[in-house]
């Protein structure tokens, strides 16, 4: 069976495509550059979309620099040094950015006969994203039936968030036991000259603290 | 207020746009080149905005031709004479492409500080496409609602479709009471050189029907 994982290059979402894996999907990797800052994440993708052994790799160009609105497609600073407790939504959100994903890959999944969508979003750690959470998915996934051929003549999509529930240093300890090597991945938002990670942004923190609690070291920081 | 509009250049997207105008709605028109085979409608769509006084008009190229899987984003052929009676999905149908549509339109809304979304879309006369009937509209502003930052701190968005229940006649009377030069506007799926209707595709037995019977002359087959 045919599933399309939304592939960004950083390791939730190469995590999420691995444990489809396991449940015998054949991968169609969907990657968009949305003309985010860390353009070195569809870099990434390439690397990780070879490393999984994907059929397709489909990279599509969506400008949402276009629309603005958030630190990761303008020029505002993304945040730094940041404690992760709060609630509010950061800058670094991209308004109906999951949305705009999950609807290309729907596209592409119509299309290749598949049923299944694959994305690596997490609710469990901070991450204040409205696009995270279970409610959205589950009605992205009613939406998905109303909206194509395929669900008027019966299929039933499913959007598969096997992250959703997990913690940062369970996503890298479930990817280590499969195998991963994430030191194909990029999860900084603002990397240095280089592509090297800056440390400081919150993708940065949540990765660093995820690698500590799960006792291991981050390859990306090594050599 | 402010809404944004998708408007494609077509009759439709005209007509539901200066609707919401009379509405006292400040337009902002947002265009998808998403690789059509008509990309005459782009050309359109600008002149369509700037007879409307639009407060800002964006394009953004998406292009759907990658995933396929329609003749209007193919190289297959559309389908010609047809007796639109019929209630099969057309050739035509795009996969997911309203789902896309509104989800850029809802990105650039959040941005804007919008929530109102305003489409042309109608399931009253034959058109057999899943993401033009009511109850996708619905699901997609529950959906809206979800997924973004002023959702959750509060604010429910409206997907307007004030031609959902219209006939292709009663369009264009309406528009016409409106004082609105259908002849900007383009709607043949397949234009031949030069850019004129083909007159034999699905959209341009539509747009003819609908002149005929609202007894007024298509102004873009005049001179």
């Amino acid at each position: 069976m045919r599933a399309v994982v939304l592939l960004s290059g950083g390791l939730d979402s190469y995590t999420a495509a691995a444990i489809a894996r396991t449940q015998r999907f054949t991968l169609y990797a969907l990657t968009i550059d949305y003309g985010q800052r860390h353009a070195r994440e569809v870099e990434a993708a390439r690397a990780v979309a070879r490393a999984l052994g994907i059929e397709r790799h489909l990279e599509l160009d969506v400008d949402l620099r276009a629309i603005g609105g958030s630190s990761l497609t303008s020029d505002a600073a993304v945040p730094r040094h940041r404690d992760l407790k709060g609630t509010d939504v950061p800058s670094t959100y991209v308004p109906a950015r999951n949305t705009i994903f999950l609807s290309l890959a729907l596209g592409w999944a119509e299309v290749l006969g598949a049923r299944d969508i694959v994305i690596g979003v997490n609710a469990l750690d901070y991450s204040g994203y409205p696009d995270c959470r279970p409610e959205f998915i589950a009605a992205f996934e009613r939406l998905a039936d109303l909206a194509t051929r395929a669900g008027v003549e019966g299929a039933r999509f499913r959007v598969h968030a096997p992250l959703l529930a997990l913690g940062k240093a369970d996503i890298i300890r479930r990817g280590l036991e499969l195998g991963l090597d994430y030191g194909l991945t990029h999860s900084c938002y603002d990397p240095l000259p280089g592509g090297r990670p800056c440390g400081t942004c919150d993708s940065c923190i949540l990765r660093a603290n995820g690698f500590r609690e799960a006792g291991v070291a981050d390859p990306v920081l090594l050599g």
